[in-house]
């Protein structure tokens, strides 16, 4: 017989990995073919667990969810105010945009407002959300800037704060820089909790990036949505980045992309999405942060798992669903163009009882 | 307060999908980001569960890791032995080749025998797996011929199949088609177990792909192996596959990929991936069969899963370990090229007691 390991506890007793729910499954021919769990937190301003799937509690990197708080000090400073770029670039600095040309001019925009150019950014570079943008460096084979990088209109916000105070701009991405200090600082003040990990860990586009409850996620959705702190004090900044997300949709993913068309199609949400399967939620009216992690961190669930999750949360009108069902469930396709099954979002919530 | 769903009985309670457990794990700055589950499945020849991990009884789609058995009606009819196309084709018929030029002309080389060209093909296409393959074709803005499609092997051998016996070529991957109902018939003589569908799924190639449980994937797996049917009687055209299989591995996946690597590695080994998380693998000299099934269909974490399986399962020695230690774990590099993070196996299995 084969020298076997020990049997292991239970499901992931070696990992920690806490217990996840099915928020989205692939099918084929009718049958479940892949499963994406998850987990999904919905919490109100005061911090109040409204409602679950999986682990609410669970740690997750926010990644680009994290983005409108990034944007908190340059607003508050007044040097956003002071730049007269107006609400289309505030929303490109929360925003993963699609790398089009209007979206790399727009970034440049910030960047010379800064006093640098591209070669100040430190987010390096990746093919374009946008397919037709891709599809047009393609076959120009020219490779992608760095105002292409979705990132692109964060990392030049964080340049302008930088210059604007007085503080360098070639280590604008080290967590011990000031404009760093200043956004991680004033998150823990809005959310009233300090964050666990002494050092961020590093994003995709190489800024820093925070650890935290998914609860915590979910709770600072709801303080962007009603601009205001965890003690219920207003905060101004808030109310600005979230208008301005809002109003501006387009810079804030892309067109056809899941939180320009969210924000487009329900009433009273400021929405982000993040890497590694993360969506975050706030809903204006009735004051609640909705985050939703996919556990094993596929882009293709996300639409499926965050749409389904606001659909069971009873957010959705008939309107909104018929807008968002092409990010609620898809065809898949195969090599030669044939629907050979496809994707839906299963996302249930649990409440508190009583 | 909002109008929420009903509570579910428990994860999965909608979706069917049994518990599953970590097989991978994906970290950020030492702390894990994304978990990939699956199950596993270790079945000897006799058909008896070795060990396992989650449900060794999901019902998958095997894809890719069926094409061994898809070539088994060629060889026993004598078609590919009057073909003198020799092993390195017949490798490529089981494989998932790499697009390379050598394997486009190879895949040709087999249209030839069967008096058609690339336009016979059904696969379709898409961008060549070989990294160096698909750089030069977009550098030469060259659209990928079928003969690059990972199946074009696969799909040659089938109608060299249809027309060597009389079948028609342009239907050959119609479910009802004389090539397709022998594999389907052969497979469940082999393995002495019918199909559950009556109808077959469609294949990312197009050709139709069964479904079955993973612990009968895992049995092929061991009979392929063994080069034996359920009832132990010989079967002549597995050893033929499995060898020419083992002779010319780069026909299998292609340089650099998890199951060239593997059956140069692991003495007595033959494996075959395939789409959406599958990894099989055969050990000749224990006469098993292990088979694994990435939940969530993620293919970043099937090199890691699989050996971290193998090694689980004890068939790893010193050397075999380092030579996979790229597959079984990995850096997480972000947009800029800086290691953010990792990702590494975590299977582990539990057996029988007694």
């Amino acid at each position: 017989m084969p020298d076997l390991n020990r049997t292991i506890a239970g499901p992931g007793a070696r990992t920690g990995a806490p217990p996840s729910e099915p928020l989205a499954v692939v099918s084929r021919n009718g049958h479940v073919e892949s499963v994406h769990r998850g987990h999904v937190a919905v919490v109100d301003a005061a911090g109040r667990l409204l409602a679950w799937a999986g682990d609410p509690g669970v740690f997750v990197f926010p990644r680009s969810s994290f983005k409108p708080f990034q944007a908190v000090p340059i607003v508050e400073s007044g040097v956003f105010a002071r730049s007269r770029l107006g609400d289309e670039a505030l929303a490109l600095m929360a925003g993963s945009h699609g790398g089009t040309d209007r979206h790399a001019a727009l970034a440049n925009a910030i960047l010379k407002r800064a006093g640098v150019d591209e070669r100040a950014l430190r987010c390096g570079t990746h093919t374009p959300y946008d397919e037709a943008t891709a599809a047009a460096l393609r076959s120009r084979l020219e490779a992608p800037s760095p105002l292409r990088h979705n990132c692109s209109g964060k990392h030049a916000g964080m340049l302008l704060m930088a210059q604007e105070t007085g503080a360098p701009t070639d280590t604008y991405i080290d967590p011990t820089h000031p404009v760093q200090r200043r956004i991680f600082a004033r998150f823990e003040e809005l959310v009233g909790e300090p964050f666990v990990d002494p050092v961020p860990a590093i994003d995709g586009c190489s800024a820093p990036t925070p650890r935290m409850p998914l609860t915590t996620l979910a709770r600072a959705f709801a303080l962007l949505a009603t601009a205001r702190d965890h003690a219920g004090r207003p905060v101004e900044a808030l109310a600005t980045i979230r208008d301005a997300m809002r109003s501006y949709p387009e810079n804030v993913a892309g067109e056809g992309r899941l939180d320009t068309i969210l924000m487009r199609a329900v009433a009273n949400a400021v929405s982000k999405a993040g890497a590694e399967g993360i969506h975050a939620t706030g809903l204006i009216d009735r004051g609640v942060g909705i985050a939703v992690k996919i556990e094993d961190g596929s882009r293709r669930a996300l639409g499926p798992a965050a749409v389904s999750t606001l659909a069971a949360f009873g957010v959705l009108d008939e309107p909104a669903r018929e807008v968002l069902a092409a990010h609620a469930a898809g065809p898949l396709r195969n090599s030669a163009g044939l629907t050979v099954g496809g994707i839906r979002g299963v996302a249930r919530l649990r409440k508190e009882e009583g």
